[in-house]
C-alpha cells in the first residue's frame, strides 16, 4: 500500500509513518510543521519507501498533487489543541474542517476512496450516557475543537455516501506516549521543571478523563483500516477506565520523585468547552478482535519518561 | 427588536421579516439574491422599519457592518437544496457552514448574543428511530447539506458554551407554502405546465416525506425564541405525519385537475442522498403550546394555488 499521511511530523501521525513503512507500506506525508517536529521524522527519512511533502491542506493545489499515485488517507493533520477555541475559532474551522475538505476533494480527483481520521470523544459534549458508545444521544458541541471534528465526520459521511469512499472515524480518548508534545502530562512536566514545589491544575481536579497509549492507538487504527466493511464505520478508541486529573498528577509527581504544593484553580472544567467526564465505550472496536496492552496509569509513566529523556520538546513548540 | 434576517429574500426569510414587521419589529436584512427574490420584498420595503442590504455572508467585513445595533439574528440563509450536493460540494461548505460561521463571528464582534438557525431533518441522514426525536442515535450524514447544516450547529453551540450565546435550531421538514421556490412541488408542477400528460418522478414514488406549512413554522420560530431558556434550544419542526411522494403526487394533479402518466425512475431514493424515511417527532416544540394549523395535503394544494397564480417564479429561477 502507498499511504498518504497527513500531519506525518506530529505525535500519532509520525508514529504511524513508522508502523506503516515498518510493516512495509511505502509512506507519502505531508505536514507544515506548525506544531509537527523534522526529529519525528529521523527514522522514516532514512527510508526510500518514505517522502516527505511540506505543505499546508489549505493550499489545495500542492496537497492534490502529493496525493496522486496514493491508495490510502490517514488524516491526522488537525489543530488538536481543545483548550484555546474560544482566542481563536477561526484555526478550527480553517485547520479542522476546511481542511478536511481538502483533503476529500483531492481523493476525489485522484481517485482515492479509503480514508481513516483522527476524531475525538469531544464530539460528545457532555455526554450523557457513560461510557459513551458510538451511537449515544445525539450530542450539543461545547468545544470549538468538538464541533471543528464533527463537521469533518459530516463531510467524510457525505463523501463515503455521494462518492462511494470508504471510511473508518476515530473517536479518540486522549492520546499518550512517545512524542506527546502537548496536555496535560505536557503542561505539569513543564510547570515542575520551571518550579518543582508547586503545581497549579486548571479546575478542581476531579474531571475524570480517559488515556490511550498512541502504539494501542496505532494498532487500533491499522486493524480497523484492514477490516473495515461499511461505508462509514466509527469507533471509539480509548480504554476501560478513567482517572481523576488528580490521579495522574499523583503517577506524574512519583515518576518524577517531586511533592509539589497542588494548587486548584477550581470549577469542575478546566477551561471553556472541556468536559468533566469523559469515558468511552469501546466495545465495538474490541470486537473486531483488538485490546489496548497498556492502562492509564502505565501510559502516564511512559509519558512522563518520554519527556525526562527528551525536554528539547519543551523549547520546540510555538 | 431588531432583528437581522440572512436570507431575508428566500422563501422562509422574506415571510418571517413580513411577520416581524407587522408584529411592530424593525429588520435588517441581507441577501445576495443567489435565489431570493425582489418581489418577495415589495411589502417590506415599503415599510421604514426595514432596510435592505444586498450582499454575501462570504463578505465578512460588509456583514459585520450590517448587522451593527441589531438585537437577535436569524440565520435563515443557505444553500437550500439537498439534492445537488455531489455535484458541487464546495457549495454547501461555503454558503452553509463558513457563512454561518462568518455570522457567528459579525454577532461576536457586534456583541450580538440570540440567534435562530434554520437547520433540517436531513441531519438525521437515515434516521435509525421514527418517528425522530431531537436526542436520536448521534446519525451519520448521508448528504452535503445535511453534513453542511449539522457543522453550522456545532459551530452555534460552540459559540454559545464559549462566548454566552443563547440559540434556537430549528431542524425543518421539508417546508411549503407560498413564495416556495424549489423542491418536488415545484419540479412536479414545471414538468406539468411544459406537459401535462407525463411526469417523471425520481425514484420509486414511495419515499415518506414530511411537509410543514411555512406560517406555521414561522409561528414556531418566534414561540421559540421567546421561550428559549437554556444556551443551546433545538427543536424539530413538521406535523405529526407524513405522506408518500405518490400522495403528494395525486394532490397536485387533483388540484390541477390533471392526470398525467406517471412514470417512477425506480430505486427507494430519489437522488444520492435523499431519505427514503423523513418523518420527525415534534413533540419537544408542542410542549411550548405550538401546534401546526395545517396538514400535508393542505400545504400542497396551498402551495400549488401558490404557483398558479405566480408563474413568474418559474422564470427567475437560475
Amino acid at each position: 500500500m502507498k499511504a498518504f499521511v497527513t500531519g506525518c511530523a506530529g505525535f500519532i501521525g509520525s508514529t504511524l509513518t513508522d508502523r506503516l513503512l515498518a510493516n512495509g507500506d511505502a509512506v507519502v506525508g505531508i505536514d507544515n510543521f506548525s506544531t509537527g517536529q523534522r526529529r519525528f521524522l529521523a527514522d522514516a527519512s532514512q527510508r526510500t519507501r518514505f517522502s516527505l511533502i511540506e505543505g499546508d491542506l489549505l493550499d489545495t493545489g500542492r496537497l492534490t498533487e502529493a496525493m496522486r499515485g496514493c491508495d490510502a488517507v490517514f488524516h491526522l493533520a488537525a489543530n488538536a489543541d481543545v483548550r484555546f477555541g474560544t482566542e481563536n475559532p477561526r484555526r478550527d474551522l480553517e485547520q479542522n474542517t476546511i481542511a478536511t475538505y481538502n483533503v476529500l476533494e483531492a481523493m476525489r480527483v485522484n481517485g482515492i476512496q479509503r480514508i481513516a481520521f483522527s476524531s475525538t470523544g469531544a464530539v460528545y459534549g457532555d455526554a450523557v450516557v457513560i461510557p459513551t458508545p458510538e451511537d449515544a444521544p445525539f450530542p450539543i458541541q461545547t468545544s470549538f475543537y468538538g464541533a471543528s471534528k464533527l463537521a469533518g465526520e459530516g463531510l467524510i459521511a457525505a463523501y463515503c455516501e455521494g462518492f462511494g469512499f470508504r471510511s473508518c472515524i476515530f473517536r479518540f480518548a486522549s492520546i499518550l506516549g512517545e512524542r506527546y508534545t502537548h496536555g496535560h502530562v505536557f503542561d505539569f512536566y513543564r510547570q515542575l521543571k520551571a518550579d518543582s514545589m508547586h503545581l497549579r491544575v486548571l479546575g478542581d481536579g476531579k474531571q475524570r478523563k480517559s488515556y490511550l497509549y498512541v502504539q494501542d492507538c496505532i494498532d487500533a487504527i491499522l486493524l480497523a483500516m484492514d477490516r473495515n466493511e461499511s461505508k462509514v464505520n466509527i469507533f471509539n478508541l480509548g480504554v476501560d477506565a478513567y482517572c481523576k486529573v488528580d490521579d495522574s498528577i499523583g503517577w506524574i509527581c512519583e515518576s518524577l520523585g517531586l511533592k509539589p504544593q497542588i494548587e486548584h484553580t477550581g470549577g469542575d472544567r478546566g477551561w471553556v468547552g472541556d468536559s468533566p467526564f469523559i469515558y468511552l465505550d469501546i466495545s465495538k472496536i474490541r470486537a473486531l478482535g483488538w485490546s489496548p496492552k497498556f492502562g492509564i496509569r502505565e501510559s502516564v509513566i511512559k509519558t512522563v519518561e518520554y519527556l525526562r529523556q527528551n525536554e528539547w520538546v519543551f523549547h520546540q513548540r510555538k
